[in-house]
């Protein structure tokens, strides 16, 4: 029903892949936060398509264009407004009819629930770049969180069966986190991310494609943020992680290892640690009764296959009704795991702040 | 910060373990609708603990009493109030005063946030207690689901290294789910349940606890319920299912699977049966683009151990700020994964139907 | 479609006048904060009935019984749940039939939008008594407020063609308001006081009713409150003061009268007073462009003559669709001005502190 | 904090006078609504300033740019997106510093609330330009209305001492409010327009302002819309109305005039019409119980003088903290009551419609 996410600061986003202009308003920023536009550009770009080989060669600049809210590079508490503009926009011929829906893509349910009336050019706006307007209100959180000395970041977990190692859920430090943020293709071990790579060349060798894991972790959280029952943690950046398109699941600290373990393996002991109280471990992922146990917050997110493949599949003529075999043009992302880790950390960014604030 | 969850029909849950009463208020419903209390009573006494050898042997009688909206058991149209009086208040002796957080529960960040102020008694406002509202409310979403021809219903999947047989996610029918739904142990398969049941046993034996998954579907969805960017259905269901307390991890179709299958292998591909469109598999779980797809909706939850064990655990003194070794006494479910069937059937329908309103 | 208010704090009201009980969730309160709960019975008793010659002589003790979130009269930070139990409930014979709706009352368009499903027996879910929780959430809301250093009063500024004194809107103390909303028939002038006690002996009489008119004030909040576009103070005031029954127009400050004033006349021009920037006067009520401005918030209410009266009045039978005269049994305030006083501090109490929190 | 407004469908607007644009999100329309661009252009040209002599010369071209969420003037379901750019912009030389507030401006509060960061020129945020997106949004919930069968229409009830004709509450065609709100000065009485003209040059002649009353009506609206406590029309509707800067009270029916009537002249009596039930008077300006009856809804808002006067006021300068004298330079409108005609219908079409959805 609604693209807006947010209880104390609104995150509202608009556009449609083929429109004038896709963007955001961000309600109820802190005024007077100043804003490093270079590092906004830099999360942009590790999202935009056409940075290296694992992903499509179309070649767009997101460029965001500020509107409002932010004067001299300062923020100014009124509503920040965002665009980017839609260089692919062509007014001219185009059949606005679904034929052939995409398996898996949002084509089918969305032509049923908007009655053929919603953009389909390009996806409209379930379109994979409604994540850039996203991944700019994350660089701005992230900005603000930095001030309260929080670091988010995130890298690939797994790509087929190729797996990075993993964040040492209780050791986890702010350098790590930057480091793994400013990279485009962001893996801890060097050489999974080579065989991811290869992993992923072999999918668009064979015309299809293969999904991952990321795995995110936030640092220098303060005990207590979050709550119960419907204000947990888990609840908050859950909801905001499943608006990503091809997250389908999502898994705190074990996650879903914790089903075979006992409660003595799973249970986090507490000791003192530098003369204050500290946890010996860290399966609960910094969440304890919904609220931040001053452990690292960590996640893991579930990207599916790219859904457009080139392989033929089948498919239902939505006029004729009759079956049908689609075949999908054009080249696509064998695989959006890289692009899609800069999203999770904004959706981990925008979302903490919001129940920081 | 809020116990509160909803869009369109608002579910505020109030109480505390050994305060005077628990309850909720759901506002929003519509008037005309006519409650078997019979059922609703049916699904709360499976949450309720004392039913069997796996669970805790305290005797709670969770009767609801409703004190408005509901009128000759039709809804009125107002507020629907209801408590459960807690009988085991004591006005008399009580410490309220936090010495050793137990490991894995919010005892610790609790303590931290609300200054000391929150009732510790029992786990306060913390207590898995409180999903016995929930589940209240999710008995009469089901009824009214019910008379639009949706059936929620789910079983435990697995419990340590027991597993159930999965769900067909594509042939999921709604007899399957309520004879699921009727039962306090429910699986699919009554080998894995007497497996299940010596699994339990045997932690319960060696003074420790055992987690699990559960799996949960929805039938009869029509196609376009929820939409995309923060509002699908994934979001809003993981936002109400991780307000389950031990809730870690929410996953869709074949979920975290999805890390390692190829496009080819995920997409639900179309066709034609018995004359209308359909889909060939559910990898997703029924959501497509956050929306439903006319498949059954299908997900999996998993449930941490049982924080409280009897084993000796480290904990540190809050007090003193010295670690200290704590045993908790009283007897304790080994494992709460069968009572937390109904509330995560509950928390699904309850979910389904504010998206539906 | 909700009985629920307020952005931090949440506020949700159930009940039915002839239900088991009507009550409260509020959903946000700090921990820590100490309770008189002598002032919370005070200000309930100023709004409940049979208290003098001028209301209904109907006796209903409202005795409110918190069921959670308070421990030890000290707010846990969890929900704070309150009920007032119905004495009035007959569990016996009536008829749930609508059929002459009273004019002026909410019976005809209820018994079209719930379809004849609300309780109507006393007003139901639309009785004034259900101001009765509003009052109490906003008695603990003035002792939160009264922490911060801002006091609420208001007074009787009007009943039938007899005034009271006006506030002196920009030198208004905290005592004068104090005393004020310490009685139950609150007027600045003791004259005005008697003058009408006697319209509204008049009314009675005459088997009528008569409105008037509360002016309210808050002083000691600091500036910067609210904001603009839709989160005013004037917005979210009037949205709660609206709910009250029988109000039928909010102003601030000048209100109404700015319509004849010019600009140089009602402009609030500013001055240096004990140091620190002041305001000459105060037309604006305390609000510039939606935030307070360090003036006291002055606003007016009018509350429209109690429905209720004893004339003969003209109806339609809602089953034969014929018209009908309408007489109203039983004994009813002929002015339910005094016993809103306090209802119209606890909105604008409940309003403030939801804005500053 | 927000900028934002509605329930079912939420109005997001941003920008600032002097950046780079303003606008507006509406997300939660409706599919597949045809929208009249002709009729939208038309009440943001009654909007803006320049038409007439009554209103400021600056010649602003208020253009709305569509980003999103129209095809071919048919919207898709995705959030609606619009900008208006501003032709006023300079990069170059200015001082964002506030030196001395304007009388019953926002300056001074604002200066306080972001610490001198919002953006000061033209008034930034707080600009009554920023009333455009909400003409805007408006003008597109008529559309919806319309094709309900309901019409929304105002016109100014009095300027100075000048009053127009008031409707007949109870007697409202929608031809009538069609009239008026296609008008650039609308009043009923051809003379009132004259006088109240004439009273507008007389200010402007002494360097003054006028305020003045717009009295606005809907009819067509179904019986039942809105609810009771905090979810009434009146609670909705004065909510956006307060939104509108320089709005100081908002009264329904017969408003602040109940104060002196008893109830035998206040109460609406019912009769059967044209076989239906009718209200015999709508003193309760078509809203019952906060529920729509069935009458016209009838409302009048207050609008202040403008603020900004050539005569000469006192003020202080916040950085020196001495009281200075304020010349304020340019021309202003000596009356903006008929500018903001539209944007009160504007308010009561986009609060109707979102109860209505």
């Amino acid at each position: 029903m609604s693209s807006e996410f947010g209880k104390n600061i609104k995150l509202s986003v608009f556009g449609e892949s083929h429109g004038k202009a896709i963007g955001c308003v961000i309600d109820g920023l802190p005024a007077g936060v100043k804003l490093d536009m270079e590092k906004i550009y830099s999360d942009m770009a590790r999202r935009a398509p056409g940075q290296g080989k694992y992903s499509t060669p179309r070649l767009e600049k997101d460029i965001p264009i500020i509107l409002s809210g932010v004067l001299d590079n300062v923020t100014t508490g009124a509503p920040l407004a965002m665009i980017i503009e839609n260089t692919n926009t062509k007014s001219g011929d185009y059949a606005n009819v679904m034929t052939l829906p995409r398996p898996s893509h949002s084509d089918y349910p969305a032509y049923v629930k908007y009655d053929g009336n919603n953009d389909i050019r390009g996806g409209g706006h379930f379109s994979g770049r409604l994540t850039a307007p996203l991944v700019f209100a994350g660089a701005v959180a992230k900005q603000i969180l930095k001030e309260k000395g929080i670091t988010v970041g995130a890298h690939i977990a797994k790509i087929k069966d190729v797996c990075d190692d993993k964040f040492d859920k209780n050791n986890i430090t702010p350098e790590l986190l930057e480091n793994l943020s400013s990279r485009s293709f962001s893996t801890i071990s060097a050489v999974a991310q080579e065989k991811m790579a290869a992993a992923i060349e072999c999918a668009r060798m064979e015309q299809d494609s293969v999904g991952g894991i990321i795995e995110c972790a936030a640092v220098g959280l303060p005990v207590g943020v979050g709550a119960n029952m419907f204000s947990t943690v888990e609840s908050h950046l859950s909801s905001i992680l499943f608006g990503i398109p091809a997250v389908k699941g999502v898994q705190f600290g074990a996650g879903f290892d914790f089903a075979q373990m006992t409660g003595s393996e799973a249970n986090d002991q507490y000791c003192i640690k530098d003369g204050k109280i500290a946890l010996m471990s860290n399966n609960n992922g910094g969440v304890l009764g919904g609220m931040t146990s001053g452990a690292p917050v960590v996640l893991d997110v579930v990207i599916k296959p790219t859904p457009s493949i080139s392989k033929p599949q089948q498919s239902v003529n939505l006029q004729t009704m009759q079956e049908e075999t689609l075949v999908i043009k054009g080249r696509h992302d064998p695989c959006i795991v890289p692009r899609a880790v800069p999203v999770v950390e904004a959706a981990v960014a925008f979302g903490l702040l919001d129940l920081m604030m």
